[in-house]
């Protein structure tokens, strides 16, 4: 059975997937990349986006386990891109430039519908008004017998998760403050009860991977 | 100079430091005993208590620091009880029987102050109606020299990290989703930028220790 999984979704200790303030200059708002940084330094981060290098420790190891076995993507639009409301410009096509490193369909969830969007390197974006269970019923037909990774924000992760729709979840605390922004873990009592099996690692760049897994 | 400090204080991975609807027979609310299962399998909380035996791993080597050069605590009225509003009952002593494991001077935050408790083996409860500074300068003269324990809860430790009193704060996140309850967290935005060095550790039992530290 295909799984539904989320990868290195990065919070900080007071729980916001993202700051406050989006545009296109701060993808995640008043967090900066400081959610981030563990991840850019890992050589998963580097070669999803062609370049060479990067650390090979634990959070590389956990980072990798980003692609294997995917066969489609669900995202918000926030993830997409900062606009909100009707598109002002369908000259735009996410932050990734034309290679996006998804090389899967993609589902964009929103309320403003475009024509799909065929990128090179296998990525599709495909602009949906769903529900969580209907949009994944979309990916999963479109995976192929592959997995579906929720990729974002945390409004997105949430809804998954209310949902029960989650099987993998692969959360990072990275320990600052944030304050404010868009919280991911607000009305999710007793959601431990639903994963058998749940894992922490800190790892010596200070965050700590939590994986919440059920079988 | 003696030093504030804050240890083995629990929070889930949403960030809450105790559960909704504290009663006797309910310290930590809704939360019950999950917030504490790490602490109360270490031989350093049993034999706060007088018992033998007790694991003696991470966890209990991290435990064990609450104690050593420790001259007083300073706590909230809901860690002492649950009672609110003017004292039903001046028989009611603590939690902790005619023994407290603190065997030192505490001194219990409170609008409705009492007279002062001699118990067995070195605790006296102090009543104090006084803001986090104040009540401070009363528990440093205590202390002799000793370093301050900011014993919580939750709002407690939020008022002395918000007066920014605190240099060591050891803080246990544990991987349930209580969803509702005090937080800790609320209104620390940029907290981390205070303490130059911050370590965590994820352990056996499944806690993350987070250490915020300034010499």
């Amino acid at each position: 059975m295909s799984r539904v999984r989320v990868h290195n979704f990065s919070v900080s200790l007071d729980g916001f997937g993202t700051g406050e303030g989006q545009s296109f200059e701060a993808p995640f708002g008043h967090a900066g990349t400081r959610l981030h940084e563990w991840f850019f330094r890992t050589r998963a981060f580097q070669s999803m986006h062609g370049a060479g290098g990067g650390e090979v420790g634990v959070d590389d190891a956990l980072a990798q386990a980003w692609g294997p076995g995917i066969g489609a993507e669900i995202m918000g639009r926030g993830k997409f891109g900062p606009q909100q409301g009707p598109w002002p410009d369908l000259e735009w096509k996410g932050w990734w430039g034309d290679d996006p490193p998804f090389h899967t369909p993609v589902y964009v969830l929103t309320h403003q519908l475009r024509p799909t969007l065929e990128m090179q390197g296998g990525t599709t974006f495909h602009f949906v008004d769903a529900e969580p269970a209907e949009v994944l019923r979309l990916a999963r037909d479109a995976a192929d017998g592959g997995d579906v990774r929720i990729g974002g924000g945390p409004s997105v992760v949430r809804a998954f998760l209310e949902a029960d729709l989650i099987d993998h979840l692969h959360v990072v605390i990275v320990p600052i403050l944030l304050g404010r922004g868009t919280r991911l873990w607000d009305g999710m009592e007793g959601l431990e009860e639903r994963f058998p099996e749940i894992e922490s690692v800190s790892t010596p760049s200070g965050v700590t991977h939590v994986v919440f897994n059920r079988p």
